[in-house]
């Protein structure tokens, strides 16, 4: 089953205590899909301009990504540039340019318009929305957002909202946006908004979901690897969408294992710069980690 | 089996805010003490004043907590005074007045020397290892501390933390100590530096265990009702303390259960000030509530 995904494709210039890395392949879409296409086909919609190097694009179809819905027009790419300080546990933006985003018009090709799966990542919600205009019968739409569109585009954002089936955030966003500091209730709040299930994204404290009188908390990987934050969230989303998408089963125990399968997907992708540690990435590898995963989040019952 | 636990006993003002109590029931060996006592036999060493209300050890005796190690002197009864912003996360301290404590002299009453479960809450570690020092032949000693030792007496610090079995520290206290921000790394550091097991409390969070080879991550519990904070560490390891004194059984997957047991108690003495939760907190309630943390951290291997 193919996901569907729209988001940025990007140019980033990343500094880390590890290094500073410049005009590398990133933005939402190119992490999500990246992730997903380890599960299921991905397809991506996005723009990018003829300055976008060709081997990105390769890179997309060897992972046999669908790039029919990837615009390449005159002018510049995305760009993002960035820093982290010691602890990593915040992106610190010195530039954005939205370039060709400004006036981006996703189109969604047209054997892709009864797509079932769809991520909408980070974008402008009135983008969001023309995306999910033109699709004939989504069944489980998941979308994600930022503060900028929180503070800026708020009712747009909740319409995209209430039309999603699944809303992820990350911790700070949430607290934001419903204007309580506790996670639990702010995601209460954000589903009597209209939001059916929730995910908060937690960085290094793992992810909770919010479902019908249900919940579920992910632990995080110990990761002493760390050496790039960027694309986490976008990487555990994908991943999560793409789990989704090849098994067809969205109830909630088969959510809860895509948490924990975008979870594995995130803890890889932090270990390097950009899509690098994604290029040598095994299903081996995912399985294994997944066990771990599994392995240090149990324990037993109490005795009566 | 008792639990010998040393540690502070005071009179708290706090501020939350869901209100402002003045000279409320508080102190580690009190939060802790009380937690056990729900499990184990638990028995207290510690210093009060003869301001200290006799009706708070009525409470302490209805729990069936033996109080013999409380030194009743002429003085006054440590105070600390404290208040949480909006976000509760952090607790900032107003007053505190060590009393008491700058010339306590624990004495283990003869009856408690053969102790062999031991909790050694946050104190000076010269006290630490004085009441360790008269203990014939301790199985399982837990210990916990804080930032103002991590910066003040760094080496008897690490003394208490290499006779320990277990050593307990919140995320930030361990990142300092250690110096660097990755808690993995940072366990890492405390285990080379002579500590055995590790747990990383984590608030709102949940708590990490770094064992010999082993991770365990637990969850946190989904708290709406957070009125006041205060204890909650204490808490924690009293009720992992007091499971471990009542099943005699130290192997990692019964230190899991008891962890989960610790996030248990926490989860419900922050739902009241003092110890109010705890007064009326039933042994089905501690059950009940363990079976939600057991059901939302569940989820399923991976197919092969």
């Amino acid at each position: 089953m193919t996901l569907l995904i729209v988001g940025t494709i990007g140019l980033d210039t990343i500094e880390t205590p590890f290094g500073k890395k410049p005009d590398i392949l990133g933005g939402s879409v190119i992490y999500a899909g990246t992730s997903a296409s380890f599960f299921a086909k991905s397809a991506l919609v996005g723009v990018a301009g003829e300055d976008f190097p060709k081997e990105h694009l390769e890179f997309l179809k060897s992972k046999d990504i669908d790039t029919s819905g990837i615009q390449i027009l005159p002018g510049q790419t995305f760009r993002w540039s960035g820093y982290y300080e010691y602890d990593m546990n915040q992106a610190h933006t010195r530039d954005t340019r939205l370039n060709l985003y400004t006036s981006f018009d996703p189109k969604v090709p047209d054997h892709l318009k009864k797509a079932e799966y769809v991520f909408l990542a980070n974008l402008d919600p009135d983008l969001q929305l023309k995306v999910l205009d033109q699709l004939e019968s989504p069944k489980f739409v998941a979308m994600d957002t930022m503060n900028f569109w929180i503070e800026n585009k708020r009712d747009k954002l909740i319409e995209v909202i209430k039309r999603a089936d699944l809303v992820l955030m990350n911790d700070g966003e949430i607290r934001q946006f419903m204007e309580t500091p506790n996670i639990p209730q702010a995601a209460r709040k954000l589903r009597q908004l209209g939001a059916k299930a929730v995910i908060v994204k937690k960085g290094e404290h793992g992810a909770l979901l919010f479902n019908d009188g249900e919940h579920f908390a992910a632990p995080s990987y110990p990761q002493e690897e760390l050496k790039d934050p960027t694309g986490a969230g976008d990487t555990f989303a994908g991943g999560l969408m793409g789990y989704l998408a090849k098994t067809r089963d969205v109830t909630e125990a088969n959510i809860r294992q895509a948490i924990v399968v975008g979870s594995v997907m995130a803890s890889f992708n932090v270990e390097d710069f950009s899509l690098e540690r994604m290029r040598r990435l095994t299903q081996k590898e995912i399985h294994d980690r997944f066990a771990e995963f599994k392995n240090f989040s149990e324990f037993s019952a109490l005795a009566k």
